[in-house]
């Protein structure tokens, strides 16, 4: 097991009909993932729901009391399926309306008063107590209430705003891998890896399966937030593949 | 809103620390995802969960509990990390032990006794009282316990149980879509698509902001069960974009 010692956790609540109904393939989640992993911090949790405030509500209230931030992407644009700053609102219990500083920051791209309309103007409606994240391509904010980071679901626009908000995280220990290719199947290795585990319990062995043309391989992933500790487990690995026996 | 009289609804859950690390792209999901709109079948979450038996036990009970189907991905492998088998027993409160199904499906590959060991024989563990789902790649079975259906992470091993399963699945009445790409920026037709959404209650109107160049534009994804409902929609979309002032 990795240490839980001072841990930071996070879950992503990805906000999005079009990703369940496999239209658009989710690559926001991943992103994040290696973020947090370069950071320190253990994602334990991805919930991809619907644009229904009940839903997201129900995710958001879940992960927030578990997780030390809980990241959310999508809904925050200016159209009527856009709900996610309600949502947030709703998942807190506080009030919402349109932000003075939101607002300005629409100034900057909406100069003009007549393109700052209703629809554009949804966009600066934020949820009371959060602080903004700004958005440095098109203006419209994210924000941060507590533990919660509201971003878009537009890629490079949710990168912008976790290129911002990254600095003001509390990190962990970064957890440290090591791949191993095996070059043997898994099932001709599971029991002697088991072995390698139960000999370093304090590294996390992963082992994961690929075809290569017609070939079955494996990749092993060895993971610890210790240097020595990750370094003895991938030499025990290595003399464990190295006594196979080889056809 | 999409009309929810016998609707069939799914959940997801993928199991994986390599996807959640970011090490991995879950591709599955999506993969499924597509399947199950072409069957009708309303796919209403999907959680990405870690190799820990609580955490898919958790996952697996919230959502069988509330959708038709059931899906997990990953974890039935040889090795000492592949849990999945485990904690679906556990899920349930039913016993595991090897299948004697299971055990001659392994045999058609591994005829050697020497190489049917102890770690393949971990992928013929299966909860009491469930189904096989042949496995027509490496052999090693899935299985459905009521109504949840446990596949192989290995995508393209996931493809071939996924299409065994599905002629097997109820259906529901396929959700049609229409997409209408507007040349518009997002903020440029929210009020009026809020209007015409609001006119075609009977449709789910959704609008997906894309960056093309330097240029934002907006894909509008109009649904409904019901073919006379989404034509009248997508006309009365085309025509509110007819009338927009274009600079």
């Amino acid at each position: 097991m990795l240490t839980e010692t001072d841990t930071v956790t996070a879950a992503i609540v990805v906000i999005g009909d079009e990703v369940l109904s496999g239209r658009t393939r989710d690559t926001n989640s991943g992103h994040i993932a290696e973020t947090l992993t370069r950071l320190g911090v253990d994602l334990r949790e991805i919930r991809v729901v619907p644009d229904e405030q009940a839903a997201i509500v129900e995710a958001v209230n879940a992960l927030r009391a578990r997780a030390t931030y809980v990241f959310t992407t999508g809904g925050i644009g200016p159209t009527h399926d856009d709900i996610t700053a309600d949502a947030i609102a709703a998942a807190f219990g506080v009030g919402i309306d349109h932000d003075p500083r939101a607002v300005a920051m629409l100034r900057e791209r909406f100069s003009d008063p007549a393109d700052l309309n209703e629809g554009r103007l949804r966009m600066a409606r934020i949820p009371f107590g959060a602080e903004l994240i700004a958005n440095p391509i098109s203006k419209a904010p994210g924000f941060r209430l507590e533990n919660v980071i509201v971003m878009a679901g537009v890629p490079a626009i949710m990168r912008a705003m976790l290129d911002q908000v990254a600095p003001t995280l509390k990190t962990g220990e970064p957890i440290l891998s090591e791949t191993v290719r095996a070059d043997a199947k898994e099932g001709d290795i599971a029991t002697p890896l088991a072995a390698v585990q139960r000999a370093h319990p304090e590294v996390s062995i992963g082992s994961y399966p690929f075809i290569e043309g017609n070939r079955f391989n494996t990749n092993l992933v060895i993971r610890s937030r210790d240097p020595a500790a990750l370094a003895a487990a991938k030499a025990a690995v290595a003399e464990m593949l190295s006594g196979l026996p080889r056809s």
